[in-house]
């Protein structure tokens, strides 16, 4: 086994992408925000600059020391809120221990962890029904927006837009505040934030906005070292991954974690049933509610942003699945469904679900509600077991909005094409449209190697019908850990999918990068082409596989077709004589045939 | 430019599948057919076989030697029907030249062609409307079927199959001889099998059966040789295409389509205009409609199956094209627009198009309507000029019918997820329900180097819809020429497309393969995992990056998860315990929550 304590070999990281250039929009309600955009500057003579969502946080700035970690960006603005307390020690045990001792493998700059003072609420949620717009808020309005203005200069020069609209929902022409803060109040959106990640750039999930993806990282026992989890964190901000969950079931998962916490500008999501099923090394009887309670506040305390919690795995449902094809297929779920067995007793994470609640709302730890019975094939889709689960998710999700604790509700899985729609609608129904953070769904089952593309088509699809994140798949789904280069592969199947439900489902901003690249390919802009694609770098080598010369990112061709056979080409000369012929003003005769039987 | 007249190095080529043995299940009313299926030998102590569809005909039973070409399966079936006659000479004087004095890059074995004999109709549509059921029906109706008998012995196991729906179209629950006569008499159906490529394995296109995918070859000008181009054919049938089509516009046009043909167990289709094209140094105003007939009737006696004719962009609708963002990007497209702007005439492909008829029926060679104004980018999508040459596609449709030439109806290309279904219902109406064969669509724009994934999302769509054949993307697409590597991509990037869509449609066969894949999962039977795959050997490459060991293939857990956390494990000891308190007959009481608001 490779299993390593590895360090970063690497202290310094800054990211760079082509022709682009890291720029920030203030804030207008908070005058010292600055969010972060990248411009990607074209050679397009109408439109000088893209502006995209940028998810690579301070790494696309300067160089970050990974041994320091990233820039508080909003310690500021939790603290002057003067309603939460430094504590004077972590409250679990296990926490204080590595802060007191730490091992050789510890990330270097700890912090004292930040709690809400008694009776006071800090969460989005709490702010957002309370009537105030938070910065966190104005930030991401911004950041949704992705400079709209700047395309609304075009003016008449805008293209025949496609205005799709996702089930139930319009999205606004442009995203305010104050739509933010209501989406909030609703339950319709969260933004996970954890008062003890003041790293994270704000962002929100909702499906009232930009579509997000999520990455798994994390180790397990099998392989992957914390240099490894580090870096694929990193990377995977880089790619475009909205959030990304630490998965890691193997050694050093507290330092893992930390390293990552402390590196990683978008919010971090854990399932922390793994790490308490590592402290009973490994048996899901030995577990408890007291067990899980204390590493649950450890990782509230870190700074933890989301938690998935498989609370809907009641002990009724567990029969429906033994007739299933692939059983249990969350690895929480199957914890959780073997100590009920076990012990013959209901789920301690449904019987305990207000306690939690109670914890998380002193941090803004949000609840990914997730969907233990899940199908794992194509023959388990939709089932009874599922639908039960789903249900009950629905009913906790109102408990923690009592609370004021952001939830979202995690969905299949395995789903054949013609079962996504009803899914969706299942879920705004059942669970009041809290926003669906699904994996995938996978619409097959046949193609282990390529299951970022089975379920790049699920995710598209339900994406569309409304869900608000989309958890990636990569090409190593269900044959062993994804290493760096299919984190990118998942990411960039997955932000196709986001991207091609945004475009079905209207948001505003979304056909842009379409046009602008459709435009810089129409006018032979290889560079302009390359550089708006969601992966220059190969879109780039791609081409120059045949065609490697400077001259050829002028050409009016590329190895495809040749130069006597592009289309474009014959396009731009058809556009000569049309102009010459006083077209297409003078129409010619001899249209539609008359005849229609 | 790397262009060379290389010939194939490998004489002889054998493609095994792993634990495969190719398998032939004779005829009932023509008890000389062999259909050939591939058995896939399984571990699973229910199903030790899976039956699965072959794409990849003689080369996987032994070794064929490629200078020699495959046997000629169908000449039998042909001779025997009495209708045709061989000329005792090319009829297109080039091509009797490149018979008469074979230059070096010739294949070897040339045959003088067939023609119907005058009076006579020889197409499968001219047989169908007659009543009768060809052998090539049967072949089609038996390979359809995919062993749907081994299957029903299955009886009660069979889980809960997902029986979807295609538009208007309900699939049966097996495929007879009749069912196939029906559907290609109603002209829902086609069979493309020129009688002069009897080296073709019948197979059909029709929403009411598999759905099918083209894998498109050929070189260009800057890239490419024949040995390359011959490879990739053979490779693109080994990997599940079920036809290829030859877009050759480089050097050596009318041998490497000898070379293919000769050596292709699935139908080749081409773009004739691209040869045409070619004869006159490619200026396309030179073209006229007697080098473009000699070309077509070059390619008819040479054996192509169908044909790419681009008669939909009438003169009257080029200048709906001028404000697009991408003009016209189908090469045959672009190059008819400009002959049509030039002379100031109606396209010589709509005015001739009864000839056209004329000449195709004598040899039974398909037409695929060609949609030369197809939107590039998600802008153009569905606009007027896409729609207005749909409607003439519908026309012509009709008239080919009169005249029994098959035919399908090619569709686009770039087109937002909210407008597919539109796309393929109005081709349903406007062109009588004719095979709609799609490329892609692709749902966004912003993705060059990921174009297989970006049209398999829409590809698996509007194969639910009921598109019939669907045209692969590579990465390459937008970049360059394919390759190999390319091109298998692009086939499992579709081969998942195709399959989620017969899933999603309701193929009596199609989930067989899913249930059977994910029983294997389940049971930790590795091997019968990567067995069952679109691609085995990646799929087991994948795993073995991580736990390369023998027993690592009997291993209850892979690198993703390890030992610990694997689900299915859990899953079997929650079983175990169940079996113990003997569930799940005895249910748990605590169901679900009574209260819902």
């Amino acid at each position: 086994m490779k299993q390593q304590a590895t360090l970063p070999q690497l202290r310094s990281i800054f990211l760079e992408y082509p022709a682009s250039e890291k720029i920030y929009i203030r804030g207008n309600l908070y005058p010292f925000l600055r969010v972060g955009m990248r411009a990607v500057k074209l050679q397009d003579p109408e439109y000088p600059v893209y502006y995209a969502y940028d998810t690579s946080g301070a790494y696309s700035e300067g160089p970050v020391d990974i041994y320091h970690g990233l820039p508080r960006l909003r310690e500021g603005w939790i603290l002057s809120r003067e309603d939460v307390e430094r504590l004077p020690h972590f409250t679990s045990p296990f926490a204080q221990k590595m802060y007191e001792s730490p091992p050789p493998t510890a990330f270097p700059h700890q912090h004292l962890p930040l709690r809400a003072k008694p009776g006071r609420g800090v969460t989005q949620l709490h702010y957002a029904k309370a009537g105030i717009i938070t910065p966190e808020m104005e930030y991401v309005a911004i950041r949704e927006n992705q400079r709209i203005e700047a395309y609304r200069q075009a003016g008449q020069k805008q293209p025949r837009f496609h205005r799709g609209q996702a089930w139930g929902i319009a999205l606004p022409e442009e995203i305010t505040p104050e739509y933010v803060r209501q989406e909030v109040a609703a339950g319709r959106a969260i933004i996970p934030a954890n008062i003890n990640h003041p790293e994270t750039e704000p962002m929100i999930i909702g499906r009232g906005f930009r579509t997000k993806i999520n990455a798994n990282i994390g180790n397990s026992i099998v392989t992957s070292s914390i240099a490894e989890e580090v870096e694929k964190a990193i990377w995977a901000a880089y790619w475009g991954a909205d959030t990304i969950m630490d998965l890691s079931t193997g050694r050093h998962i507290h330092e893992i974690r930390e390293w990552i916490l402390r590196n990683s500008p978008v919010p971090v999501g854990t399932v922390p049933i793994y790490q308490a099923l590592e402290k009973v090394n490994g048996k899901p009887e030995e577990l408890s509610w007291e067990i899980f309670r204390e590493t649950l506040i450890e990782q509230c305390e870190q700074g933890v942003d989301y938690f998935t919690i498989h609370a809907g795995v009641r002990l009724a449902y567990i029969p429906k699945t033994l007739h299933r094809v692939t059983g249990i297929v969350s690895r929480g779920g199957s914890i959780i469904a073997q100590w009920c067995l076990a012990h013959h007793k209901e789920n301690f994470l449904y019987t305990h679900f207000e306690e939690i609640c109670e914890i998380l709302r002193q941090y803004d730890v949000a609840i990914s509600l997730g969907d233990g019975l899940r199908p794992g094939s194509i023959a388990d889709a939709s089932d009874e077991a599922q639908y039960a689960e789903l249900r009950t998710l629905g009913h906790l999700a109102r408990i923690a909005y009592e609370y004021d604790v952001q939830v979202m509700i995690e969905g299949p899985g395995h789903i054949p094409m013609q079962l996504i729609e009803e899914n969706m609608q299942k879920e705004l129904k059942d669970c009041y449209e809290r926003p669906f953070y699904t994996l995938g769904p996978l619409v097959t089952d046949i193609a282990p190697a390529y299951d970022h593309i089975t379920s790049a088509i699920g995710a598209a699809m339900i994406g569309w019908f409304g869900a608000a994140m989309l958890c990636y798949v990569t090409p190593k789904e269900h044959l062993g850990l994804p290493n760096k280069e299919d984190v990118r592969e998942g990411i960039i199947a997955y932000r196709i999918a986001a991207h091609a439900a945004d475009i079905g489902k209207g948001h505003p901003a979304a056909q842009w990068r379409d046009y602008l690249l459709s435009r810089a390919r129409f006018d032979f802009r290889w560079k302009d082409q390359f550089n708006l694609a969601l992966d220059p770098e190969k879109a780039r080598a791609y081409h120059d596989e045949t065609l490697p010369a400077e001259n050829a990112k002028l050409a009016h061709f590329c190895a495809m077709c040749g130069p006597k056979f592009c289309s474009m080409e014959i396009t731009h000369r058809i556009q000569e004589i049309a102009v010459k012929l006083g077209l297409p003003f003078a129409q010619f005769g001899g249209g539609e045939e008359s005849v229609r039987m």
